[in-house]
This record gives C-alpha cells, sequence and structure tokens, in this order.
C-alpha cells in the first residue's frame, strides 16, 4: 500500500486553511480583540431578495411529493444552462451551447478537478503570483509547472511562455493582483494556444466586477477560443453564494485532442464522480440571471466595489503603493520597506486586528506583496483602513 | 498537449446515464406511455417535516446580514460533525471522534475522489457485480484492479482475495445484490487488511435499511479497523437527501501508511479541491440527528422497505429468483431463462414501461440479474409488479 507522495511536494496546509488556523490561534489567545477579515475572499452581505425568493420557492417544493426533486440531471437542469447560455455568452455574442456548460458546486471545485482529464506528461503554466488551486491540484497530480511572472513590470500580466506547454491557467480579473488582460492580450493567448495545441483553463469567476469597457468578460470573444479554451464561473463572487456553493464550466464541443473531445471526457469525469448541485442552489443560480436578479447582484457588486475605491484611496493617502480594486475586487499592494509579506500578515492580525492574505501564499512572486479584499462589510473596511493608518 | 488516456478504458457512459439516456430516448418516441422507474435508486418522497424545518430556518439566515453564512469550514460545520459522532458511532461503540469525520457534497463524491490520496501503483480490489463509481474511478487513474466474484453461491459475499491488494472496496448492505456481511465475516476483511497493509474503503450508504440485529452497521464495529478503514455515509437514501447532496467520510488518525496520516492527506485534499456542502444542507443534515428527525426518517426507511417486501413477494410469487430487500432497498433477482440482463431491461422498458438496472451494468457476474429498487412511490411499485405479471 503505497499513498500518492506528490502530496508530499506540497506545503502542509492549504493556504487559506493556514491563515484560518493563524486567525483561530490569535483569537483564542486574545479573546478580547475584535478582528477584521479582510482575507479570505469571503462575501459579507446576505443573499439578494429575488435569490431568496427563489431559493423559498424551491425549498417549499422539497417538502410536497408532486414537486419533490432528487438527483439532477449530469450537468446540471436545463433552466439554469438555458440561462446561462443566453445572459452569460449569447448576449455578448459568444456561441456557446447548453451542452457545453456543466453546472457544479463552484469554481473551486472545477479549477481543481478539471485537471484529471489531461496526461499527467503535460506542462502546465500557471501564473506566479496565482490562486494556490491551479499549482496546488498539479502538483497532487505529479505535473511538471512553470511559472509565469506577474510583476508590476509587465502590469502583473504575463508574458507568453518562452518554452511550448501544454495547459494554461489564466485569471481575469486576477485574484490575488486585481490586474485585467485587454482583449488584445489574451487573443495573443488564444493564438499562442493553437499555436501550440495547448489548452486554457480560462477562470472568470471575477468577470462581474470589471467596470471599464474594452476588457472581456469571456475568453471566448477571443477569436478561435472555442477550439482552445475551458472556462470557469462561480456564483460566489458576483452572487454571493460562497455558502451556498454553484459554479459552472464551459467545454465546448469544439475542444478535441488527440481526435477525443474534452467535452465528451469532462461529461464521463461530471457523471462518475459528482451527482451535481442541489436543486435548491440551481434555483437560487436561475434567479441571478432574472431582471430582478441581475439589478440586485448588480447593486451589491457597486457595493463591494465602493469598498475597493476606499481601500485604494486610504492606502494611497498612506503611501502605500497599490494595485488592483478597479476591475476586481482585490487590492493588491506592496508591503512596506524590506518586510515580508507573513511579517506584514502577522503584524496587521497583532497589532491592527486586521486580516489579509500575505502575496507569498500565492507564489514566489507574491513576496513583498498582500492582498485586502472588498468583500467585508462597508464600516468594518473603514476601520480596518483606520486601524492600518494608526499602526 | 495529451489527454488521459486511461478514460479511453471505460465504457463510454457511466451506467446510469446510459440507463438514462435509453429511457429518455423510449419516452420520446412513445410520448403515450407512463414509465414507472424503479431503476436509479433516487428516492421518491418528500423531505421530513423536521428537516423541511431546519432547511427553511437555515435559509431565512442567509437573508439577513447578521446570521448569513459563507464558507464554510473545510471539514465542515462543528454541529454536524459533532452529531455524527455522538449518534452514528459513540452511540454504537465505536471511537470516532469530530476530527476524523469530513462533511461533503455526498457518497459518491467521496467513493470517487477518495483513491487520489493512493499510489497509482496500488492494487485494487473490488466486488463484481459493483457500484460503477469504485471500479471507473480506478480504472480513470490508470489502476489495476482484481474482481471478487458474488454469486449465489457465496451469498454475495466476496472471499478473501487469493492475492495481495492494497485498496478493498466493500460495500454493505450492497448495491446492487442487496446482501450483508456479518460481523465474523467483515472482522476477518478488517484482519486481512492489517495483516496485509492494505486500506478498506467501506461504503456504508445504505446501513438505514438493515433491520435484522447482529449485522454491523459501522466497519468501525469491528476490532482494529480504526488501522485500516475509511468508512463513507450519505444521506441520500436514510433521509432522502439525493437532491439535496450530503455525506462524509471517516479517515481515522490511527490510519497511517508509509509513515503519513491518511487522515492528514485527506484533509489537505478536501481543503485544496472542495468548498464544503452548503450551509444550509448542513443543517438539514443535522436535523435528521434530531430525536424528531430520527423518528421522522427511519419512518420513511420502514417505509421503502414496505416496497422492498411487495416486491419480494410478488416476484417471488411470479416464479423468480429473488436476493435482497431484507436489509437493503434493492431487490435483486435472476433473468428468467437464457435472457441476457439487458435484453430483460429492454423487454421491461419496451413492454411494461418499467425501468430496471441490468445486472451486466454492474460487473460481469451481473450478467443474468436485475436489480429494482424500493425507492418508487407504493402505488407505483404495486403498479409495476402488476405489469410485470401481466408480461
Amino acid at each position: 500500500m503505497k499513498i500518492n507522495k506528490d502530496y508530499l511536494n506540497l506545503s502542509e496546509n492549504y493556504l487559506f486553511s493556514e491563515i484560518a488556523s493563524r486567525v483561530k490561534k490569535y483569537s483564542a489567545e486574545h479573546p478580547d480583540k475584535e478582528i477584521i477579515r479582510l482575507g479570505i475572499g469571503d462575501v459579507t452581505k446576505p443573499l439578494a431578495t429575488p435569490i431568496m425568493d427563489a431559493l423559498e420557492k424551491a425549498v417549499f417544493e422539497m417538502g410536497k411529493k408532486e414537486t419533490f426533486r432528487g438527483y439532477a440531471p449530469d450537468r446540471g437542469y436545463e433552466f439554469l444552462r438555458n440561462a446561462i447560455a443566453d445572459v452569460d455568452y449569447r448576449k455578448r455574442g459568444c456561441e456557446i451551447s447548453p451542452d457545453e456548460i456543466f453546472v457544479s458546486d463552484g469554481a473551486k471545485s472545477d479549477c481543481g478537478n478539471i485537471q484529471e482529464i489531461f496526461d499527467k506528461d503535460n506542462v502546465v503554466a500557471v501564473t506566479d503570483p496565482v490562486y494556490p488551486v491551479y499549482a496546488d491540484t498539479n502538483v497532487m497530480a505529479g505535473r511538471k509547472i512553470v511559472y509565469m511572472p506577474c510583476t508590476k513590470d509587465n502590469g502583473f500580466v504575463p508574458e507568453l511562455p518562452a518554452e511550448k506547454v501544454d495547459i494554461l491557467y489564466l485569471c481575469f480579473p486576477n485574484n490575488p493582483t486585481g490586474a485585467v488582460i485587454t482583449k488584445e492580450n489574451l487573443q495573443k493567448f488564444v493564438d499562442y494556444a493553437r499555436k501550440n495545441d495547448s489548452v486554457i483553463i480560462y477562470d472568470a469567476a471575477y468577470e462581474a466586477y470589471i467596470t471599464e469597457p474594452g476588457i472581456p468578460h469571456s475568453i471566448y470573444e477571443c477569436e478561435g477560443a472555442r477550439e482552445v479554451a475551458i472556462e470557469l464561473h462561480s456564483f460566489s463572487k458576483n452572487a454571493g453564494f460562497t455558502g451556498l456553493r454553484l459554479g459552472y464550466a464551459v467545454v465546448p464541443k469544439a475542444l478535441v485532442k488527440e481526435g477525443v473531445s474534452l467535452n465528451a471526457l469532462w461529461a464521463r469525469r461530471h457523471a462518475t464522480k459528482y451527482n451535481g448541485a442541489p436543486y435548491i442552489v440551481q434555483r437560487a443560480g436561475e434567479a441571478v440571471y432574472s431582471m430582478e436578479g441581475m439589478k440586485a447582484v448588480q447593486k451589491q457588486v457597486q457595493e463591494y466595489m465602493e469598498n475597493a475605491t476606499l481601500i485604494r484611496n486610504a492606502l494611497t493617502d498612506m503611501g502605500y503603493e497599490v494595485y488592483g480594486g478597479v476591475n476586481a475586487p482585490y487590492i493588491w499592494l506592496k508591503v512596506p520597506g524590506e518586510m515580508g509579506s507573513w511579517e506584514f500578515f502577522d503584524l496587521l492580525l497583532n497589532k491592527a486586528n486586521v486580516v489579509g492574505t500575505p502575496g507569498e501564499g500565492f507564489g514566489k512572486c507574491g513576496e513583498g506583496y498582500f492582498r485586502l479584499t472588498a468583500f467585508g462589510d462597508k464600516n468594518d473596511t473603514i476601520r480596518a483602513m483606520q486601524r492600518l493608518k494608526e499602526l
């Protein structure tokens, strides 16, 4: 009996588990201290009324024999896949059909699981800094990873890989840096993938936070992307589903490698290892696409973006070097002086009782940086900035 | 770019997807026919009142800022893990602590994912017939599988493997045969695993259906099982959560292989690739362990078991050879004459408009057998038996 030794190449804890455990320890030792959490990207606003209405109605159905629902269809209910195809794609001029959409319990699961349909010997490229799930799950599978540095010199948008890579993970608006990519630059990645027979895993979890025109909301806005890209979406950040769990993956039928349809492979994976998102949550997800739902979630996004502006301005006033927060709910700040990012984490936790995320947790190029999120309560965010000012 | 070619060793469709697609096709061609589904093991009773109450209360909390819940703790909420540890283990005399319990979105996911923490080169033993997830997910990972035949000669309880195997999947009460294992026989498997440094994945999804005394409800009733066994549980069949999605895995801290804690490995997997079951569903799960909840779900189980008895008796009267249905919601019947099990599936679908599951879909030894489930509506079940009689 042998364990999967690739796991031993990981750091002991998943980044956000490590942060949670440090905060828990500090709290236990200082029960009198009130901690403001701008670390993990968790939302704080309650579900909007149109979503609550849909959720309550669906729950009611589960209590009646005539309307009770058991196992969901493999790929998700059609009512939800149709709404996604219509609003997120057709209305943006992207050609994605409902049977190219796979509903899941969240983008984190999809990010983590998608690598399974690829051979172990592919070379994977991720940005540095990076959302740890892309890298960790490929380490777990024993794949070779190359890093695409994202620094202030390239505006936190990676260069095309110098060597040939097989799988590229891209996330825009970016977690953690808050950077965005222009359509022109994204097209270069699509062209690279077409030329090199690569696949792009495009994480669009934060697309609802784009405020400026000309920034692509979907990779399928680029020409030829249907033949090279898988796109992942979350309901967590745009609609407050972190605690409800819902997401979806798009695997176009035009995406064929070695003569095999990746849509069919992912369908086989989905059907075999997963049993669908809860009916009640899929109904809540459908409500996100209603007129009232869209209005309500846009309002929440705007309110979170007011926090982002507030953090940006306060930090700038304090003399910090600040990135992100314009088309993304994340603010990426340069840690002052020569301080390490975990050192800054401890300083903020201990002296200001504010939790952020150390840049080093996202990769070597994150060292010297720090991530704050705009998902806090507005008053807490103001108070957190006050505490930083008094440091 | 290479795909995972191990997927090409699978049948094209997951068994239950294949059945769903055949039924859909028949329905489309015969819109006037009313089909009775006793194929996929999906429940038909609405959620019981105590569970509905808990679910509604939790949904209400999601709409208020003060009580809204975002990301769940990695391993699940303590309120649920404490209830599980207490009712499912402590009260049965098994020593399992809450931090050995990992809440998930269902036993199917856990069944499918658990193999990831093991090396590719382990030899896996599964029964034949077998719930396809154990086998398919190991095929996807490229592992060698050996089959332990379960036939009427051994009462559908496998012999110990003749060769040394590293991982054994056992499911009792069994899906699909409905067979159970005595504590004495289960102890032999635990002893085998201890002697051979193997790990047992014990799927206890149907334990609530045990009606006879002396049949173990948990593998941890066996001596030394904490050092060799992982146990998987579902809320689908005992409490009607097929559409809500909830399950849990037990990975004891005493389970250490090559000096590494499997509890720690699974924790790392859980935290990295998964983001927890919805808060509202975990609250519904907690209600299953309340006094009212336990009473309500036991009543549902009894009612389903009345269907099982009804099917058993009707089939026996018709002269079928029938197994299972006493401690399990599945009836395993011998297909009449020399007919193949897919042939019998088509006959039942076309002539009686009744859907079952062909034994061959569960493995070679399932050929010539057929599975019916007790999860249908009572009247539908009676009518299905009437239709079979008239065949």
